[in-house]
């Protein structure tokens, strides 16, 4: 998960890699969908590692997928959908952040996941390790944030 | 909007107070509908005030509506409901903290609405000010938060 | 629940109708909210009757929303929004046919709610009640529904 | 799409070879995702033929997955979810026929897809057919269903 228009040039490499490395693991990649930020270049970084993509888009067609994405899922429900991205996945990384980025941690808690903190912006540290200490975790480069999913998969 | 079976006294007395003011504006009332915490406060507030109150439930019946809700609207969405309670505002204030609020916050300003913080959590302060800066306020006190009210209705 | 843009004149006026006698029995009226078709006439009859209307809305503003709608309900999910209409219903009308109506009525079967059909569409009629023969009802006007919904709000 | 709990012997061994066919074909198949009726037939009669298979689940975790699903979204939004199954789809074959079948059909014509009806009860297909003549198709068995979506997909 991370911010789409508005995401900066080491969100989108920090995204590229993270992609790439996830599709090392063998695992499949589910992000926001649309065809910019970090859903993009994640989608992009796994599919360059051979990985399988998934898209989940809050539109109600599929003109703005990212040409990474395998399966595009169209719900049509706009913002509503950040919900559906953190119930479908088994661990998730915030590569980043924005107004988007923080509702999906915020509902990813909610449902009782487990999130890694890919980003050095001091306010959401502090924030969300306030929220919910036991279930937030910071990660300094994605290769870490890779680490810790295997924690939070095996635990 | 704000914490549900985790709200403290303090929350809970906000929320019976602002719902109060913002029946005695004329204003109709939206909560998150269940019967607990500030949802449940506001909405007694405001029906001791002789207010309408709306609550947008999550579950698929109506089974633990706040008996303070003159107008249950079943989601059966769960979390992903909240994006429509901030859909359906035309102002927003946050009540206490808590990773639910923290979702409805940030889904408000994802889709450009203004929020008004009603907590003196700090780190809460800090990220959203960082996040949003000129769609997010901050009040100490029931009166102050309807005073920022009319300011964003009018504006 | 009925047609919006392509509602034809009868339906319109049986909606008006109804919109009416709900009012008259104290109840609140529950639409799709948008400015066209079932859905406005029925909103108007019930505030010509002093009554108060609901409108959930699928899109993710106010802009298309009923002059006669009270509460507008802005859920952004487009005709995934047809689900709350049902679930938010004690019983459920279908004033008129069309694909967005059908979806509502099979919707509200499947949620275990009753159905009334206001319409002579020959078809709608034989496939609901072969669907469902216990929970679908057919009336030929507007206070032959409301004869029906009091029979099942006490059953 | 097609019944859960109640799908006949005869819909199940359709939807096992729709889905065997529709994995031959080198195309991915999306249902329900629930360890149940048609949607668990056509997913195992996709994987028997070394298929890609998406579910999209009602709840709001995996526990009623069928074990042939190989990418489970989870959408925790009920029967609503419905509206996702069909937009996310290409081409939309119902295999059998019930309350939750027919609001996918209906949803899938408000948002003008084409579906096809493979089942013989006269009822469906005459309101359906009365529905949206243009966009409802009948078949009588499974090949019939994909040469059809052939038709579809290069229409």
């Amino acid at each position: 998960m991370g911010p789409g228009d508005h995401a900066t040039a080491t969100e989108q490499d920090n995204a590229y890699q993270l992609g790439k490395l996830i599709a090392q693991q063998g695992w499949g990649l589910l992000t926001g969908g649309r065809q910019a930020g970090v859903m993009n270049a994640a989608s992009q970084g796994a599919k360059a590692a051979g990985g399988l993509t998934i898209g989940i888009l809050p539109d109600n067609n599929t003109d703005r997928v990212s040409e990474a994405v395998d399966i595009a899922i169209v719900t049509g429900m706009g913002n509503a959908r950040n919900n559906i991205n953190v119930l479908s996945s088994d661990a998730i990384v915030a590569c980043g952040m924005g107004v988007g980025t923080a509702s999906e941690i915020a509902l990813a808690l909610k449902n009782g996941k487990k999130v890694i903190l890919l980003t050095d912006e001091r306010e959401a540290q502090q924030f969300f390790l306030s929220l919910s200490p036991e279930n937030v975790f910071l990660a300094t480069h994605p290769q870490a944030a890779i680490d810790l999913v295997k924690v939070i998969l095996t635990s």
